[in-house]
C-alpha cells in the first residue's frame, strides 16, 4: 500500500478500501467513474458491481434551489447539525462554476469550511458537466459509492436551474427545494414542474427583518401547494423556514424528513420509489447510450450533415433520410 | 382506372393523382402513410419523395384547445369563413374517440356537416393513435400529401391535452390556442407550455350573456402573455374573441393570421421556422426509429425484462446493464 496515491488500483482494493471507509480510496474511485476513459469505465463497472450488495444503507435526500438562495450556507449548517447528531454524511455538491474536477475542490471547501473539516463529514464537489447522462449518471454512482463506504445520510445539492432537479429527483427518498422569500416575486424563476416534485420547500434567510417577510411566504407558498394534486404516496409537501447563519430550523426539517421516511417506509413506498428510480435509470441511461453511439459514428455525422441540408429544405421526406441513417447505423 | 378503388396503387397513380388534387387518391394516399405495414411504409416514402417538389405552397395553422371549447364549431365556422373568400382547405383533424381510421369518419363529418358538403374543403379525420411518433409522423406527411394536391390553408386540429400541441407547432406556421372565458377559473387546466408557444389565443363563445366575460378574460389573458419574454421573432401573441354559433370574429382572426405571416416573411423567419421544425422533426423521428428497433428486438425484450429485475432491486449497476443490452444491440 505503500505507492496507493500514484499507482493504479485493482478492483478489489478499490472494493476493500471503500467498505473500509478510506476516503483517499472513496475519492479515487469517484473520480473513477466520473472517468469517460474506455479502461477506467470497464473498471468503474465491476467496482460497482462488486460493492452493489453493500448499497442502500444510507437516506439520500435531494437538495435545491436558485442560485443564490443559500444553498452552501445551508448545507453547511443543516450537515453540522446531522454530525451533530452523530450521523456521518457525504455531501456532493456541483460546481456550477468548473468543468474539471480538480479546480473546484478547494473552492467547495472554501464554501463549507466548517463541515469540511469535521470528520463525520466528507465532501465531495463535482463538476457540473454539459453532456445529457453526464452529471446525474456520475452523480448515482457516486451515491452508491458513498453508501458501500457507510455513510447514514447523503446530501445531493443541484445547481437550482433547468433540469437537473429532476435528475436528482430521480436518485433520491426526500427532494428538499429551498426558496427565498423575495420581495413580491413570490415565483422567482423556480420552474413549476420542480414545485411539484418536492417533498418539502424550506425557506431560508428567516432571520433579521426578514423573518415576517419569510411567515408570509411560508403561508403563501403552503397555499399554493395545495393547488397540486396530491401523488399517490399521500405525503403532502410541508413548507419550513430557517435561518443557516443562525442555525435555526434545522431540528424542524430533520424532523420532517424523519417523518416522511417513516410514512414511506409504513405503506412500503420507501423501496418501491427506489426500485422505480432504478428502472427510470436503467430506461435513460440505455436511451441516451444508444443514441450517443449513433451521433458520435462518424460515418453517420457526415450522412446526417449531407440529408440535414436536403431535409431542411423540404427537399427529401423525413421518412426516407431516417431510413438512410438507420440502415447505414444498423447494418454496420 | 377502372379498378381502382379496390386495386394497388403505383407510386406514380399515387403522384399523378396528388397532384391532380383527386381526393379519393389522396386519401388513400393518407391511408397509406399511416400504415405500419412494411410494404406499405416503402411506397409511401416513395410517394412523399416524388411529391415533396410540390409541397411547402399551403399556409399551415394549427389548432388546439381543452375538450369543451368548442374546436369543431370553430373549425366550421372559420372554415366556411375561408372557404368564403374562395380557399381551398384542406382539416386535418383528431378524433379522440377512436383507434382506428375507419371508424372516424362518419363521426367528424357529423362534427362539421356543412363544411364536409363545401367542395372547396376536405376533412380528413385520423384516429388520435397511441405510440410515441404516432400521430405527428403522420399527421406531417398528410400535411405534405395534401400540400401536393395544391390546398391554401391547411388546419390541424390537435386534441389539446398533453404532448401533441407541441409536435402540432412543430409543423405549423400559425399556432391558435382557443380559450374558454372560465367561471373565474381562468387557467383550466391549460398547461403554461401551451401559453408560451401559441401565436394567438382566441376566446371562443364570445355569444349571448357570455360577451362580456370573454372581453374580461381576453384582458386577463392579454395581460398574462405579457409576463412571457418575446421570442427572437418578435412578434407578441394575441388575444381575440369569436363566436362560432353566430360566426362572428373569424375576419379578424384570418387578418390576424395574414399580418403574423407578413410579419415573419419581412423578416425572413417564415422560411427559417420551417427548415427548423423540418431539423428538429428528422431528429425526433430518427432517434424514435432507433429506440424503437431496440425495445421492439426480441432478443432485447428477454434479456432487457431479465436485467430489470436485478437493477430495480439494487443487485446490478445500471451500467453494467447498459453494457450488456448495448452489446446485444449494436453486435447482433
Amino acid at each position: 500500500m505503500t505507492n496507493i496515491r500514484k499507482r493504479r488500483l485493482s478492483v478489489s482494493e478499490y472494493v476493500q478500501g471503500i467498505l473500509e471507509g478510506n476516503r483517499m480510496i472513496l475519492s479515487r474511485a469517484i473520480t473513477l467513474v466520473e472517468s469517460s476513459r474506455p479502461q477506467d469505465r470497464r473498471l468503474a463497472e465491476q467496482v460497482l458491481e462488486e460493492i452493489m450488495p453493500h448499497t442502500g444503507g444510507s437516506l439520500r435526500i435531494g437538495i435545491t434551489g436558485v442560485p443564490g438562495v443559500g444553498k452552501s450556507t445551508f448545507l453547511e449548517s443543516f450537515g453540522l447539525y446531522l454530525t451533530g447528531l452523530d450521523k456521518s454524511i457525504a455531501v456532493l455538491t456541483i460546481d456550477p462554476t468548473s468543468q474539471k474536477t480538480r479546480g473546484s475542490i478547494l473552492g467547495d471547501k472554501t464554501r463549507m469550511e466548517e463541515l469540511s473539516n469535521d470528520p463525520r463529514a466528507y465532501i465531495r464537489p463535482s463538476p457540473s458537466g454539459k453532456s445529457l447522462g453526464g452529471v446525474h449518471e456520475k452523480t448515482r454512482e457516486s451515491m452508491l459509492l458513498c453508501e458501500a463506504a457507510g455513510f447514514d445520510i447523503i446530501l445531493i445539492e443541484t445547481v437550482g436551474v433547468g433540469q437537473s432537479e429532476v435528475a436528482v429527483e430521480g436518485m433520491v427518498d426526500f427532494f428538499l427545494l429551498l426558496m427565498l422569500a423575495g420581495a413580491g416575486d413570490e415565483l422567482q424563476g423556480i420552474k413549476r414542474g420542480i414545485m411539484e416534485i418536492a417533498d418539502a420547500l424550506v425557506i431560508t434567510k428567516s432571520d433579521g427583518d426578514n423573518v415576517a417577510r419569510s411567515k408570509i411566504a411560508r403561508r403563501q407558498y403552503q397555499n399554493a401547494l395545495h393547488l397540486f394534486p396530491p401523488n399517490k404516496t399521500e405525503w403532502y409537501p410541508k413548507v419550513l423556514t430557517c435561518s443557516s447563519v443562525e442555525s435555526r430550523g434545522m431540528k424542524e426539517i430533520w424532523t420532517l424528513i424523519k417523518r416522511f421516511e417513516e410514512h414511506m417506509k409504513e405503506r412500503d413506498f420507501f423501496h418501491q420509489r427506489r426500485a422505480e428510480q432504478n428502472l427510470r435509470w436503467l430506461e435513460e441511461s440505455i436511451n441516451c447510450y444508444l443514441l450517443e453511439q449513433f451521433y458520435q459514428d462518424p460515418n453517420i455525422q457526415y450522412l446526417y450533415g449531407d440529408l440535414k441540408k436536403s431535409v431542411s429544405k423540404g427537399k427529401l421526406p423525413v421518412s426516407a433520410a431516417v431510413r438512410k441513417l438507420s440502415e447505414a447505423f444498423l447494418n454496420r
